[in-house]
């Protein structure tokens, strides 16, 4: 989407994918740093995490989930890591009119997407947030870290959380692959509960017909990408 | 002239400018060697010397010049560095019916692009060639390479060669700015000589413009870049 992006902007700049293996990451990453025409860097999956370390500067959604899925070269030289993950999920939300605000939130993975996402929805006002993951040590970290921000908002549970909920979104990687189970149970959870995913191929997973087919609204993957655009223009600065 | 040539090729690959300084030069090479879908670099002015120090292997042509502007990824993993100012040099020499084959060539310039050109010019088969340059070790050493692999047939000069000449080549940066002297005088060659420039920027450098003044013919610098294209097209293998 980027160079459609740059190419209409009328800016001089072409965005390419750079491939790296886990035990080269940090000389690819110091090395295109190293770059006097290169302004930034997008990351993804399964750098998220690590790429933090090679950014002097982190937003407060980087500190909070962990992860960075966006770096930028400052004017002062100093590179600062951004994540757009969350954003650009409550972005998504909004954009279909679903706003977060004032909503209780039940959340399946603790991963980076998730934190991000966590993040991103008591930043947008959720009335309450419940996270679920399988890796309890992770949990725990990421629900200390929201809740020493939004204090009293945020629980962690063992199971997902399908009760009082207004909306669900799995935030694992269940629902890439055809024979995955469901990463929660869409029949549990109140009719009309908006049902979200995070994975964008397939479109339509599993867990997305299973809840159209209950009643519930089904919020696809996409809704959090294309709401990302919008974010990249102003955080690389591609106006003027 | 990469960029089309991959899109009429249906290539997937895009060529991108990358800024280095010498400084961080070790830094930014060794990180894009470390990139799994980067299959080659192109390198220009100031780095084709530094750069022979981040390959594996060299052809002939980089051990003799001591310079290289293109690297490959062997299917092995190994950074294999060619330089193609010499070979091109020739291809645009041959492509106006100015082979140097049985020759005698007088050469301005015992930097990068001389030595690849020194090269060249007697791979090609020419009869003689006289290496000038006012930095004499640098001559000396460029000679000696030279001389062990083409004994007899090529002499250093502290002055330019210029009476028993069929084509004489400036490959100093005389004549990229318009008060610079000459690099040698037309007016002693013998008249009908091929003059040839390796400067692009302007297309008619003074040396150029004097030369056809006296009735010999001038040979412009862009011959050897437009004559490259074939070569690295073949280098990284852009046919299959």
């Amino acid at each position: 989407m980027l160079n459609p992006l740059f190419a209409r902007l009328g800016v001089d700049a072409v965005l390419v994918p750079v491939h790296a293996t886990p035990e080269r990451l940090a000389e690819v990453v110091r090395g295109l740093q190293a770059i006097g025409n290169l302004d930034g860097l997008l990351i993804t999956v399964p750098h998220k995490i690590k790429a933090r370390a090679f950014a002097d500067d982190l937003s407060p959604s980087v500190e909070i989930s962990g992860s960075t899925n966006a770096m930028r070269r400052e004017p002062d030289g100093r590179w600062f890591a951004e994540n757009f993950d969350g954003t650009g999920f409550v972005e998504g939300l909004r954009s279909q009119g679903r706003s977060p605000h004032r909503k209780r939130v039940s959340l399946v993975g603790a991963g980076g997407a998730g934190g991000a996402i966590a993040a991103a929805v008591l930043q947008a006002g959720a009335e309450h947030l419940s996270v679920c993951d399988h890796d309890g040590r992770r949990l725990d970290a990421l629900v200390s870290r929201l809740a020493q921000r939004w204090p009293g908002r945020v629980t962690g549970t063992a199971t997902p959380e399908l009760e009082a909920v207004d909306i669900a979104v799995n935030a694992t990687a269940l629902g890439l692959r055809a024979d995955d189970p469901l990463p929660f149970a869409p029949a549990a959870l109140p009719r009309g509960t908006v049902v979200a995913d995070v994975i964008m191929k397939p479109r339509e997973t599993p867990l997305l017909r299973v809840a159209a087919a209950l009643g519930h609204h089904p919020h696809h993957g996409s809704h959090m990408l294309t709401q990302q655009l919008g974010l990249y223009q102003e955080f690389f600065r591609l106006n003027g």
